[in-house]
């Protein structure tokens, strides 16, 4: 049986604030709380509006009470935020992605989604960026922010001890189609309005572009930032 | 001066039969309303807060009355849905992209960027796709629904007139990055949770897959259908 208090306190892992403060966020739906079950992922508890012996009972209406869907699913699983340690050695020796203050929460969970398909397992978020742990990047990922470790770190900072090459999207860069890309280094993206701050452009080894077509058209101004991180991930991808 | 009936059917614009009825859509914000006066989209007016002699004063009030948006912008235009013709001359010397039932209005304006950005000049939907003219299609799309014709279709007996190749990608298809691939073509694109369905399955031709890195690796399942519209059109655009 959910108090009040548990009640108001599951709602609240809707809030960032609420997330940090109790070091929790919530899952929902059948296919996601599966993966979870079968991650290193600790879950506090499952709720379920179900007959499930393994898991808290709850009724339709306290479900709705804690639910962030508009259109709850019938479980809902409380789970401890991850603490994962940035290790420079494996990260230099990987592709990665950084993320300079994107802040739309579906750009992230599409962008986790799409570090989940090309085998990226870590990215680099300026604190600045939407928190992953947010129901709509959560719903967003897919899944994916079960596989993908996201760290919130100083990204001047991070990108200071990485040695592998840095890679950044720019409307001045190099083709990207006939740039040479290395196995192993870090893609940087920009926030949604202003792209690459300048203190993180300063960290940037190697500008690319994705370039229109036909080339010079003065069609749209600006890629969707996950459409972009989408393109360039499939670059670095193929080639390999 | 805005009568009661004039906001109602201005609001009611949000809704696909009220757009269909009346033939028209709206516009929010300067940067798309001074794009759609370059265009040959028809206005049907153009309602603003500011002091403005050339376009009908409405107050702040009024304009969160007629406005789609949570927080309103302080212009709005009243425009009338296109009408294109199919020439399946001209659709046969193009690339183009086919949507089969897209139904995400984000998913479906992220596209339209997408098909502008790469210069795809006509969209082929079937019925059962989102509606275009969606606010928040609109609004996704960031001005390329000025620029790109979406056409609204039996899929089946468009693409049954189509020459050139057809092209989908599915699980079991070529990795794309190897194949080759045409300059002129159908891109067809499903379902956000079917994928293509059977009667336009029968139209492809050449079926394509984005592999995950490392290939056979068991992570997500699936790209978001625009993510994956992005790749095959980069794909296409960059050999040419």
């Amino acid at each position: 049986m959910l108090t009040k208090a548990d009640i108001t306190k599951i709602k609240s892992l809707g809030e960032k604030k609420s997330r940090l403060e109790h070091g929790l966020f919530t899952l929902e739906g059948h296919k996601i709380i599966s993966e979870v079950k079968d991650s290193d992922f600790e879950i506090e508890n499952i709720y379920t509006t179900q007959q499930d012996a393994d898991n808290e009972h709850v009724s339709p209406k306290e479900m709705a009470r804690i639910s962030q869907l508009k259109t709850p699913t019938d479980c809902l699983a409380v789970v401890k935020i991850p603490s994962y340690k940035l290790n420079f050695d494996e990260l230099n020796n990987s592709l990665i992605l950084a993320l300079d203050n994107v802040q739309d929460p579906g750009n992230l969970g599409t962008i986790i989604r799409i570090a989940d398909w090309f085998g990226i397992k870590d990215i680099l978020c300026s604190h600045l960026s939407a928190d992953c742990y947010n129901p709509k990047v959560v719903q967003a990922s897919m899944g994916a922010i079960l596989r993908v470790r996201v760290h919130y770190t100083n990204l001047e900072e991070a990108l200071s001890k990485i040695t592998s090459p840095i890679y950044g999207t720019f409307l001045e860069g190099d083709n990207i189609y006939n740039h040479s890309l290395s196995a192993n280094g870090v893609i940087v993206m920009g926030n949604e309005g202003r792209g690459i701050s300048e203190v993180i452009e300063a960290k940037i080894s190697s500008k690319l572009y994705i370039p229109p077509y036909p080339k010079n058209s003065p069609s749209s101004e600006s890629l969707n930032v996950a459409t972009a991180t989408s393109i360039v991930c499939s670059e670095f991808r193929r080639r390999v």
